[in-house]
């Protein structure tokens, strides 16, 4: 829709191979969303087939409905459970043609996090706000066999809009942000292959590190002014017990992906300190405000922490929807709930 | 919060009278939606109470949660009829210091209709697009006892934004827009004042025309694209039963208001074609992609109309979605569903 002028935000790191349907079931996020939100803000509609062979309306080319209950948002993040979307009527905006992508190096995990509510509260919405520990970065710059600038911290920020001017007013309000706050540096990405060598090098990051080890990656999200107590006390926790993670994400949001590697860490001690690791992020990240998944969803690999985040009747409830839609439980059998 | 600098856009007729919580069971809209969405989009998390007293939380000050089903949205525009909600997670956004609405007449209901897909083409994205027609404006008028310019009919439209200069530019390119489709003239309100008073006009148009007769009154939504049809299909089908119809509404939202005033019909003839009128309207505004409520809801009222919008297999879904939360069917007895 791009060469139209037109603009649909939602970018999950899966663009690649994705496909739009899957979006919706799992109401995919990625780095735009700090500005534009999730693949819920740009549903109007959908047509679904129930369990039973049931086809279902809701929505439309409409942007109010408060006819009936809202079952096109139910759908949305439902990961699959409850009914199979087979049309899907979606908002576009105009394309911003103008963007600008900054990389700001940092001499710590503090001062980078310490940035982030910051350039937020400068007046100033970026349309990416990205974290990136140095290790990720260097391990990535390995990866791709390409130089990377390095810091103990970086953030790439990215400013989209309608005028050039203001994109660039915009960048100079971030830039003295960050050097406020201790940035080492601030790199402008302004022509269009530079953008796309600091995004490919973003993109890259999850596929370098989980080349590295066994591994497991969480999905945290906080509220943003939460974002540094969340990604110190992750790093505390692991350093407790013994294990390696490398982290990164879309820090404008809250939302902080946590690669917990094995690296060489014997089985037994792997096996037997992961769960107990992920549960203290967890109930960090609830403590904090926040919950267990932002973005990647539930599924099969943390339905045993749901609990954590809902009490036993909010499981219930959920259960009885599913029932409502699904009641022989004959989509997407043993996801989400423990 | 405006006074914070903030903004919450959200801004229903009802202004003036009605709770938060309301708002949210309705999902409220308002002129502003056509720029800034509805209220759905703005409700981040929620706690509420079930009908068996237990409490539910869902969300927060998260921009992303995919942990379970989305049951903040779920509760959204269901009208009291699932749960009780207690407590409120909104987002908010930086308020847009300028302001400039116009007031663009017409010689026609048709040229007015014409205008509003032209307007929402032009690049410029207004923060209302008010349709009225020039029944209504002579009926507030006298109600109001104030002089307001007449014309057939009159789009009252409002641009928004942190540049004066861009309000300015994008007023320019409404005019034009409104101009080279017939407008008579257009008229500016720059200043607070006068900006109030269009508002308070349009505003009183409900009371206004609902003190005049006995009526009934209809929130016709469509796409954008089919304003035009959906406008002069409501004048046909009145004049063919012989009804009063004064229609006003959200234009660029596609959202039609109809009222249909007895005034001196007989009585038996009101009781016995008012609702094959409704009817009609209806399945002209389904026809077009619409829906039977935008804004209002469904209510009692209404809701012998909701298989004119969902097929019998929809309805039932959403009644087991009902008794999923309020098996016992405690809460607001009676609404939605015939």
């Amino acid at each position: 829709v791009e060469k139209e002028g037109l603009f649909y935000p939602p970018d999950p790191a899966s663009r690649g191979s994705c496909f739009i349907g899957g979006n919706l079931a799992e109401c995919s996020g990625g780095p735009r969303a700090v500005k534009y939100g999730v693949t819920k803000d740009y549903v109007l509609g959908v047509e679904a087939v129930c369990a039973d062979g049931t086809v279902i309306r809701h929505g439309g080319k409409l942007l109010k409905n408060v006819t009936g209950y809202n079952l096109t948002q139910t759908l949305i993040g439902s990961e699959g459970t409850l009914a199979v979307i087979t049309k899907v009527f979606l908002k576009l905006i105009p394309l911003p043609p103008y963007r600008l992508t900054m990389l700001a190096l940092f001499p710590s995990l503090e001062s980078s996090a310490r940035a982030v509510p910051a350039v937020m509260n400068s007046g100033v919405i970026p349309s990416a706000l990205e974290f990136i520990e140095g290790e990720a970065i260097a391990i990535t710059s390995r990866h791709l066999g390409r130089e990377i600038p390095q810091s103990e911290a970086e953030l790439l920020i990215e400013l989209d809009g309608d005028r050039e001017q203001r994109v660039n007013e915009g960048a100079e309000i971030v830039c003295e942000q960050a050097m406020s706050l201790g940035a080492e540096d601030v790199l402008l990405a302004d022509s269009a292959q530079k953008q796309q060598e600091l995004w490919d090098m973003r993109r890259a990051i999850g596929e370098a590190v989980k080349s590295l080890s066994i591994y497991k990656e969480e999905d945290t999200v906080v509220p943003r002014s939460n974002f540094v107590p969340l990604v110190l006390g992750v790093k505390e926790i692991a350093a407790r017990h013994g294990v390696t993670t490398v982290c990164y994400g879309h820090a404008g949001d809250g939302n902080l992906h946590v690669n917990i590697l094995k690296m060489d860490l014997p089985d037994e001690v792997w096996n037997r300190d992961l769960d107990k690791t992920i549960e203290e992020i967890f109930s960090l990240t609830i403590s904090l405000g926040g919950t267990i998944s932002g973005e990647h969803g539930i599924g099969y690999s943390q339905k045993k922490f749901l609990p954590l985040a809902f009490s036993p009747e909010e499981i219930e409830l959920m259960k009885r929807i599913k029932d409502a839609f699904d009641p022989k439980g004959i989509l997407n059998p043993g996801k989400i709930f423990p």
